[in-house]
């Protein structure tokens, strides 16, 4: 089956990309491995200069039967050497001297053509011209993609409550956060339809709709397939794109399930093979994409380590011509090291490899979310003002707090749901637990194009902490939930 | 003796910089290691699923006697080597579970210490509140820098011929750069005093010089340090800072001898000692800097490996803030494995050790220099029409030409260098040679402040191309003079 080239979406674009010319200096380092022509050209050290070779570090080895977290022992049955020398091409391996040079501003071949492979395994690519780019990461493509397409005075929609340095970056670049409603399932597409149809007349339409769709970040919540579907529709009919911040995609959970005999039963089951893997992972907006409006923002950063530095952008080659050649004058390309050793890993694990990675961290993130669940329906007090659901995928989970049920919520605390959720950040800070203020995250919508109109009166009085599983190993996570909930008890003086 | 604080130079913000506000969730990170805190804050995945282990590299032991360029052969007398785990701290080296973790905007502690120590031992501090980053190169810290500064109508100084990709972020960006006229020595103080002195009032004045002091990009010239000095009092007279971007301050050759035996003698001299290596080197605007206003962009790139993607910046710590809240909504920190690697070998190797590496980069350079003027000297037509001043520090050599020599300047060109240069590039590149055209580094002023006046009319036709002797081997660079030599000859029908 053959399918269409993607839009042309050019009109997007920021004065600032608008304005970056290609770089004749780029293009003529391109001569460098012309083995006719002297390359007299560019500031290109000799990698004889380079003083290291020899790269090693060692990883586990598929199918990663102990659990991902079990450390190589050294045995050939569990420790995969990942060796790259500086000048031997070797397999799928980076030379170290090539990886240490100029140049491959889209990333090295090597890794490219693995995250190509995943993406065909992952996601159900609809349009001819799509590619991807090596990134540093998600919060870096971020805030290049505001900088890419948004002028001052621009507006992006973003969930209600989102990540933060998202959100920071938006207000330094001067652009408007339109807060799009949510529900426990992420973003309802009705809202986000009525929000556009009923768009003041004149004021300036979004151009992205910036969107963390599993495992959201701080709401915990997850976009269904069928409603990315409804979304991508109204992006279709008011005409923006979506980017999709996905470093949580891997960590889909499933539902939770109460009862633990129902639960042993199911998690005693067989691991999943691949394909029952595939399957089981919600559409992407990847997926849906039949006109090229869809950026996908990758990262390694919870799946390998932050500190890889390491992601990847997908979308048309029309729109990532534009990173390109905004990378060409900012971050060049990932670190050297870094390509070498995450491609040379991948590349020995092979796809097969990383998927059996990718079920092992799920597994492990499954049982981090049950003990939470479990640990808070052990201690949280037995009352309505607390509300958990139990997140599908992710790192996160909220506690909804009613702040009105607080005794002091109108003497002392002026019936101002800010400041019981501040009390409540002192009081659980002070008990030796950190959780953080849903506040935090507010997307805050300027005056100039309408706001949602806060339908659902009766939550005025919610506010919500965010809390992670991720961070801390199982002992002290039920420790911390403890805590938590102790102080949430005293500060509401419940004794059950 | 102590030294003051810098001065307070937050005025020169850019209105994105002024909005940018700290983080809560950067401050509540801080708590992850707070042994009594329970941290269920913040998204940062357990090291135990990073997977990887025991990293490794060989790299050449100092004082690196077979010359820098020299391949380790494995024995204990040339090779060391660089061996981290995952979970020890030992010496200085940083553990690779800390390095692949969230957190250290700023740098790891171990590896900035070691380029605190290097600062020190190369750079006269003249202020008490100094500190440096990491970043990752300068392109990205010059990038940086714009977004921190200048907003869209500002404007900064350079050279009259400049690194193309430092002025396309410049345009992107809508920053106004206006040239600072340049002799065989750089910058002219004098001209740059009366460019300021003579400023249209009421235009905006600048906020930034950005310069390339050593072995500048694209003419190969340097500062001297009286030169620096005397810009540093015209800096403090018209205030503006001062941007050092330094990637080949180490590769400062000294000046070039023509006399083969003189020369000899020279160069079979013994080593200099690290005392006389740091006397040799000259001033750098940091060690000019009594107010803070100054920054220093460092690069690995051109002498470890541009694939490292480390740099750091140097300046004060008031001004250097505002480069951690924009990295931390952007690179957030150099990649992990970069860090360990690079501060694993710089400990190992000691500051006496980098020492060491810098002397023999730059013995390694002196004699590409020399070979490169040597070559010119031999091949180029023994003509006024061509010039070549031999460069004293850098990667850069560039051959001056007098377009109006050209034999069909007036009948074929239109009296226009700019054709002329653009014939010359084709044909030099038809024979088989890469070099870059001047006009393509054309610091271009806008019209709004007054564009120097072009004192010298007697330079209107002078053109003039950069040339590397970096990127190849001495046998393929004396043919590529050859060539280009040639090339010349041809075009300007010259026969000797």
């Amino acid at each position: 089956m053959t399918f269409p080239e993607s839009k042309d979406f050019s009109y997007f674009f920021s004065q600032e990309t608008k304005s970056r010319r290609p770089s004749p200096l780029k293009t003529c380092i391109h001569h460098f491995s012309n083995p006719n022509l002297i390359f007299l050209g560019g500031g290109l050290p000799l990698s004889d200069y380079f003083p290291w070779d020899n790269l090693s570090a060692e990883s586990p080895l598929p199918p990663f039967s102990k659990g991902i977290g079990a450390p190589p022992t050294g045995s050939k049955d569990d420790t995969l050497n990942v060796a790259v020398k500086k000048n031997e091409k070797t397999g799928n391996d980076i030379p170290l001297a090539r990886a240490l040079q100029y140049g491959y501003t889209h990333g090295q071949p090597e890794l490219l053509d693995f995250l190509r492979g995943h993406t065909t395994e992952i996601h159900d690519m609809k349009y001819s011209d799509w590619d991807l780019i090596a990134s540093i990461g998600n919060t870096n493509s971020w805030e290049s993609t505001l900088r890419i397409f948004c002028d001052r005075g621009d507006v992006v929609l973003a969930e209600e409550y989102s990540f933060s340095s998202s959100l920071a970056a938006c207000e330094a670049q001067g652009v408007i956060t339109i807060p799009v409603p949510v529900d426990a399932f992420g973003i309802v597409p009705e809202k986000l339809e009525e929000l556009l149809d009923n768009w003041t007349p004149g004021a300036p339409k979004p151009k992205l709709l910036y969107t963390i769709p599993t495992g959201q970040n701080p709401t915990g919540t997850s976009l269904s397939s069928e409603r990315k579907e409804a979304i991508y529709r109204v992006a279709q009919k008011h005409d923006f794109l979506i980017v999709e911040d996905e470093p949580y995609y891997f960590l889909q959970v499933g539902n939770y399930i109460e009862d633990l005999k129902k639960r042993e039963q199911v998690y005693s089951a067989p691991r999943p093979t691949h394909e029952e893997f595939k399957k089981s992972l919600v559409k992407s907006f990847l997926s849906c994409d039949t006109d090229g409006r869809v950026l996908r923002l990758d990262s390694f950063s919870k799946i390998l380590g932050p500190g890889t530095r390491l992601g990847w952008i997908t979308g048309s080659k029309k729109l990532l011509k534009a990173y390109v050649s905004l990378h060409e004058v900012t971050i060049q390309c990932p670190s050297g090291f870094t390509q070498v050793l995450v491609a040379g890993t991948l590349h020995r694990w092979g796809q097969s490899g990383y998927l059996d990675w990718l079920i092992g961290l799920r597994h492990e993130y499954v049982s981090k979310r049950d003990h939470t669940i479990d640990s808070l329906a052990k201690y949280l007090p037995k009352t309505e003002v607390f509300t958990v659901v139990p997140p599908v995928a992710g790192m996160f989970f909220t506690i909804t707090i009613d702040a009105s049920a607080h005794p002091q919520f109108k003497s002392k605390y002026n019936s101002d749901p800010a400041q019981v959720e501040n009390a409540i950040y002192e009081k659980v800070v002070s008990r030796g637990v950190l959780v953080v203020p849903g506040g935090w995250f507010r997307t805050l919508g300027q005056t100039n194009p309408p706001l949602p109109d806060k339908s659902d009166k009766s939550k005025a009085n919610e506010i919500f902490f965010r809390g992670t599983y991720a961070a801390v190993a199982p002992e002290k996570l039920e420790e911390g939930l403890k805590r938590l909930s102790n102080a949430l008890k005293e500060e509401f003086g419940l004794t059950n």
